[in-house]
């Protein structure tokens, strides 16, 4: 193989690739980029078996061919370098690399020994704005389980109807669900893991995302970038039949900054549960938390109605969670009591955490 | 006590303390912040024994007295209020500490328990423009040793002189020196902790610093911080007599940035040693260095005088802080052969580091 490409294009390229790549697997082809040249392009590869990144990239070939090579490696190198033109030569196994007036001679591994990847046949396409998708699955990332033992809530629920995508994830404590516009028509679900998603997210650009699923994988085809993974098999949770009834309910609104602001504080003391004691009354809020070394008592300003009173405890980073994830300048939280989950919703966002059950003494010492 | 202050004042005050304490202490005192309010000032004091920092701040005291905090909590805190004025409370031993409508009651520590400060009498002073003894201790501070055995060189030797105050350090591989302008008149040399001086320069502001030094101990004055450090004891080494005759050598002079660059390429492969070879000959200085995974190659410009073919090898790392450290756009290496020192000088500073002993092999691979 011989080639010439631009350092700014191979490098992100790397950059893309290297995020599929594991840094402890312990097999060495694993953490290797795949290079391809053929005809004018330039196949930059890199894959964990679950998520398999590839950037295509122009290129001037003077010789097709393969290697593979050390992702940290090129990556350390195409950010370090000063010229614009790079050069790659390989017989397929020691390579020298080219710039300005560096010269690496790198030993590589045979292209033969990357994973082979899927032929991927019959697949549904549909599409949405780019923008919108990153903050949609911005809405759901957050609590998808880091349990393996229940892989189906290790993704994020893509469910697709009437031109709309909607997207789940839980994690047994807490449901997130968001819903937008897409093109398309397909009526269609499946699973896709979340640890892929999250790479998904770091590599998002351009104006569009082209979604394209397979029968055991999705495609996201982002500009030059197509990001493959497996989805999870099994049966999602029917996310409809566990949110409760709150047409009884109270609800409190609140501006979100200073409430998170507020959290923030309670969780400097760091308790193990991170849980604070919300009590609302007299238009107020009173966020309350402590440890062996003290306790915080919060107090903000809010606007009630239904039944006025509750004292429910949560886990404040959740809650802090879903306040990252919205937009809105002022917040509704609703409240059944405080067995029944804190409900966070938006025009199209809706979020429900479970509380921490209060102990009798927890709650006096607050 | 009961003490009103500004909360950007505590926070500055408290981040200053915090730099003397060291976290893996297993002693719970030294993780604290001794706050002692009196007349009409609060003093933030922090010790690791070795290294004392204490803020003056401005205070409106209802009632004078001493607590101690842990650090890392009221720094927490401190970082997270969000209202302008901080009261606190404290019987000597529990705290409320309140700011807006937050309220922390938290446990501290008996002000008797903290560390006793040395009482300093009969210091001679003199005073430094605070930009410019900042630029000279960086030129000195990557290089001291970290070598308990050898104390004296723990430190940055510190010598008064006609008013220059001259800064050397040395770990035994290289050693730098610089002079910079002071006002006043002493003649006298120490030996201040290395550490103690990293941490000076990250609390370095205001247009002055005092510097007062003390039997065993020296004090730097900034603003209404007070730094002091205990002295190391112990004669510090000649460095005039270690300095080589350079009058017969070789002079490469090159553009600062662009080998610093390849510098930094060379260390890609992360060799044990971090060694580099240069070549030097036809106005073209040639880099290389190599490990088990591959060879790099540089090639610069470069403008020689004296014998021009020199062929050396080093610590790239150790030029590479030196080279950080000046801010000329050009520098002036000069060797006398491979077995003698690098020396880079400018008017107001020195450097020599050894290089590291070519074997063949290395020599014949590069």
């Amino acid at each position: 193989m011989n080639v010439k490409v631009k350092k700014g294009d191979l490098s992100s390229a790397v950059e893309s690739a290297s995020k599929s790549i594991n840094a402890r697997s312990t097999m060495p082809i694993l953490q290797s980029i795949l290079l391809k040249a053929k005809e004018s392009t330039l196949h930059v590869i890199g894959t964990n078996l679950e998520l398999t990144i590839e950037t295509k990239i122009d290129a001037e070939i003077e010789e097709e061919g393969c290697v593979c090579i050390d992702a940290k490696l090129l990556s350390d190198l195409t950010k370090k370098f000063s010229g614009d033109d790079v050069f790659i030569e390989s017989d397929g196994t020691s390579i020298t690399i080219r710039n300005l007036l560096s010269e690496f001679k790198i030993v590589g591994q045979l292209a033969e020994e990357f994973p082979e990847l899927p032929r991927l046949t019959n697949g549904n396409k549909f599409s949405v704005n780019q923008g919108i998708f990153n903050k949609a699955i911005q809405k759901v990332l957050y609590c998808f389980s880091k349990d393996e033992f229940r892989p189906v809530f290790t993704g994020i629920y893509f469910e697709i109807n009437n031109g709309k995508l909607t997207l789940v994830s839980t994690d047994g404590y807490r449901l997130s669900r968001t819903t937008v516009d897409i093109d398309g028509e397909n009526e269609i679900s499946f699973i896709v893991p979340g640890k892929s998603l999250l790479e998904v997210n770091k590599i998002l650009k351009g104006d569009k995302i082209e979604i394209v699923v397979y029968a055991n994988h999705v495609e996201f085809r982002i500009l030059n970038t197509t990001i493959m993974t497996r989805l999870i098999e099994g049966q999602y949770l029917n996310y409809k039949n566990v949110i409760p009834n709150i047409s009884q309910n109270i609800q409190v609104k609140i501006k979100k900054n200073d409430f998170m602001r507020a959290l923030e504080r309670t969780l400097i003391f760091n308790n193990k549960n991170n849980y604070v004691i919300l009590k609302n009354y007299n238009n107020k809020v009173h966020l309350s938390s402590q440890s062996a070394i003290g306790k915080i008592n919060e107090e903000l300003l809010c606007e009630s109605t239904g039944e006025i009173e509750i004292e429910i405890a949560f886990n404040a980073k959740y809650i802090l969670e879903v306040l990252n994830a919205i937009d809105e300048e002022e917040v509704i939280f609703k409240f059944i009591d405080n067995k029944n989950p804190i409900i966070i919703e938006t025009d199209d966002f809706f979020n429900m955490t479970l509380p921490i059950v209060i102990k009798e003494n927890i709650s006096n010492a607050a």
